[in-house]
């Protein structure tokens, strides 16, 4: 028996093409005629909000202030770190001029006589420009620690953007932190890092690994970066936040010094940590399937539809009645409702909330009132099994199934994530495994094996030294020297 | 009798330095080495997310979703409707390049391989971008009214920027709406004023005179701006939110077309409405005074402060017990409240609250623990004028004094503008009103008077025809012409 789904192709079929469909079928976001940056559109952005909140809460419950600095950056303050620069300079949009004027030909152009005699850099991160206001408010270590925490937009040119993933502009909390010791910037790092971890998992309902980044995937400028990182459904890991640890590297380029208790004078320890809209593409490729979006009930801006089905004016009045009610019912419980009267065929309306991925859809039509009962359909169950049961119980368990569902997307993503890691202890175990599919590799590496031709002929890189796994001596698969630890290797976004 | 102020210069000295230093030792923001652009430090910004949450609510209740579109326009987008650009060409940032490049000197430049084909213009405000996708969600009368808003960072080149008033690069949020009809969007243009009038009031406690700019003062492409002007305390106008009714403007130079319910393809009509962070600015004027900032309670991002007083470590470890639990019984009542152990001076400490504006401090010492006393002062009132309650009164009443003080606020500031605004009916009496002092003068006027001497003699624009006056016909004080209602004149920010 063929199942007809609501997304083409299907996630077996063409797995890229699918999450394309799927953002367009959830009507979350489109490209914009601005070269590699999207338009958010209210559902997509919903999402984000309510992750945003979470998130901001979180942030600062650990003792963390939001602050708002500047767009652009002048030149010679991003030059200030070789390693920062050297990081971001091919990817800068660079704004050289404060003025239009007419072309001559009916048209605009930059005005030469206001050209910037220095040009700014847009943001393609925030260390430098905060840096440089950490040097003024840092004097003594009672400034210390400093906690500060943005949520801004950032642009980094991309020249193969795809929506959420990879954006030109994309919008994203950045932390940066000022310490008088390194371990207290270290204990920092890793702090927020947990705080990454329990909120994706927690509130986004995705499993991720925790590790350290190797030395070749750090953070331009840090010392060492740790990340997350998230499988896929087609088993490709997805690096979903970052927390860097920069050492005293930020602090001797910009001179932020403080005097310590003894009286003499220092260099702070700085971190930096980070998350974006990318989450949004981990949320849609962790979850969605066949009929689209399927959206973790903490973050979905509709937990629960209300669906009236009516044919006679006289039907539609006492649904609508009923309806109207059963809103105020399920809001009162702090469940955000939504009640959709438009005037269009049910089918229709239903496979619209289908592909948006609304936790829980409720159909209500004349018969159901006579016996006093609702339809409940869950999205992450086959759209045609359906509950049920009267109104009163729905509001009673509408929390409850919620909760549930949030706990049963996050324990099928984790059993995903498991069966597509393996321990992998020889070169010819890994070209199988990456030769037929995809999934986390974990094998024995030494630095050494930097470009090992190998991993370019499957595109694998090495994703991150998991932090929660165990000491191990071993070695390396590609180089056969020492190893401590087994390292990730996956495809990646 | 002399009173020393926290504050120096006060208000009477000289009002604008006194702006500044109110800034400063409210510790708001502070300006940033990218010119006109500000830093908005955690206190500053602490006040911008309560009001952008509030504000936020009523957009969404008012049945307005929000999405996020492009920082970027390109330059054709930009120039399609005539009298937009002309309005905003001189005030600019343009982005020519997407790459940075070594300048063979060790600096870096522009890469000139790396030019952009078109270049794009920094948003100044979105209607062009955001007419573009409504040009492309919009097909039916089905899809009508299309309700969006955008909390998003823009820029204006500024020549004399001033924190939060003028500054290059602000925060703010920007609506735009598409109606079937010129009569559906005129009703929009004035609940969006309205819902601005409440929101400034009720939750700023700053009063507001809402009316229809005159002709010159339109927003550029605009058919009729609306607005809502506030009073600061020397007198002069801040004009803090406007309501634009564009008629068809945009949707003809954009295509932004509909077929109507009889099948005909018809041009939308749109609106745009936006406030920013010139609110902050309005917010400093209207309430501080010599001691520092007044945040009113709804937007103090701490409503109470506690101060623990002590000597011995004994008396210490008693008084901070006992603040604890204060800490918790409060937050249980839903304020925000702040304990600050921080090891300083108590006298120095407290001024640090007085001069941020904390609506309540608690103090409390080893002699109060003895007579189960706390010691509260409040913001509006003599900082040495403290009354003495019993800690279960404090958080019995704590409530009720926020709600009391959010409305003394606004009475007060009723007060002081009504007691500034005067009907004026001859140019002698207008004259002698501005020479002396400022205020709002009510005259009537005509559009012939436009550009009239004596107004550029005393810096006095229009700054609105008030909605709620009265009819009244007139004469015209600048040119004898008749008038049907009165205009009201300022100074103006």
């Amino acid at each position: 028996m063929s199942k007809k789904n609501a997304i083409s192709p299907t996630r077996e079929e063409n797995y890229p093409e699918w999450y394309q469909q799927v953002i367009k079928a959830a009507d979350m976001a489109e490209n914009s005629p601005v070269r590699g940056c999207m338009v958010m559109k209210p559902w997509g952005y919903g999402i984000w909000e309510l992750l945003q909140r979470d998130l901001d809460d979180k942030i600062k419950e650990t003792g963390h202030e939001n602050a708002y600095f500047p767009l652009l950056i002048p030149l010679s303050y991003f030059e200030k770190e070789a390693a920062h620069i050297e990081g971001f300079a091919k990817e800068c949009a660079v704004v050289t001029h404060h003025r239009l004027e007419s072309d001559g030909k009916g048209g605009l152009q930059p005005a030469p006589s206001a050209e910037l005699e220095e040009p700014y850099v847009i943001r393609p991160t925030s260390e430098t420009m905060i840096g440089h206001s950490f040097a003024k408010w840092i004097q003594s270590y009672r400034d210390l620690p400093l906690l500060i925490n943005q949520w801004a937009n950032v642009m980094r040119w991309e020249l193969r953007p795809r929506i959420f993933l990879r954006t030109t502009e994309f919008l994203w909390q950045e932390g940066h932190t000022a310490h008088a010791t390194q371990q207290e910037a270290e204990e920092e790092t890793r702090k927020m890092l947990d705080v990454y971890v329990d909120f994706v998992e927690n509130t986004l309902a995705i499993p991720v690994v925790k590790g350290a980044k190797t030395a070749d995937e750090r953070f331009p400028g840090a010392v060492e970066t740790y990340c997350i990182e998230a499988m896929m459904q087609d088993g490709k890991a997805l690096q979903v936040g970052t927390s860097h640890f920069l050492g005293q590297n930020f602090a001797k380029a910009q001179d932020i010094t403080f005097m310590s208790e003894s009286g003499e004078i220092e260099h702070v320890w700085t971190t930096s940590w980070g998350v974006s809209t990318r989450l949004l593409g981990g949320l849609i490729m962790a979850h969605g399937d066949d009929d689209g979006l399927v959206v973790p009930p903490k973050v979905a801006p509709k937990q629960i539809v209300i669906l009236p089905i009516f044919k006679t004016p006289e039907d539609k009045a006492q649904v609508f009645e009923f309806c109207e009610k059963l809103q105020q019912d399920l809001k009162a419980q702090s469940i955000r409702v939504h009640f959709d009267k438009r005037d269009m065929r049910g089918g229709e309306k239903s496979w619209e909330h289908i592909k948006k991925g609304v936790p829980l859809r409720v159909e209500v039509g004349p018969k159901d009132l006579a016996k006093n009962q609702v339809v409940v359909g869950f999205r992450n169950k086959d759209h045609k099994d359906k509950q049920f049961v009267s109104p009163d119980e729905l509001v009673q368990k509408a929390s409850g199934w919620l909760a549930d569902m949030q706990s049963e997307l996050l324990a099928k993503a984790k059993a995903f994530k498991n069966s597509k890691t393996k321990e992998i202890n020889s070169l010819a175990e890994f070209e199988a495994f990456f030769e037929k599919g995809s999934g986390f590799a974990l094998c024995h590496w030494n630095e050494a094996a930097i470009g090992h031709e190998i991993l370019a002929k499957y595109k694998v890189t090495p994703r991150c030294v998991p932090i929660d796994g165990p000491e191990e001596s071993g070695t390396c698969i590609f180089t056969g020297k020492p190893s401590e630890k087994r390292v990730i290797f996956a495809k990646a976004y």
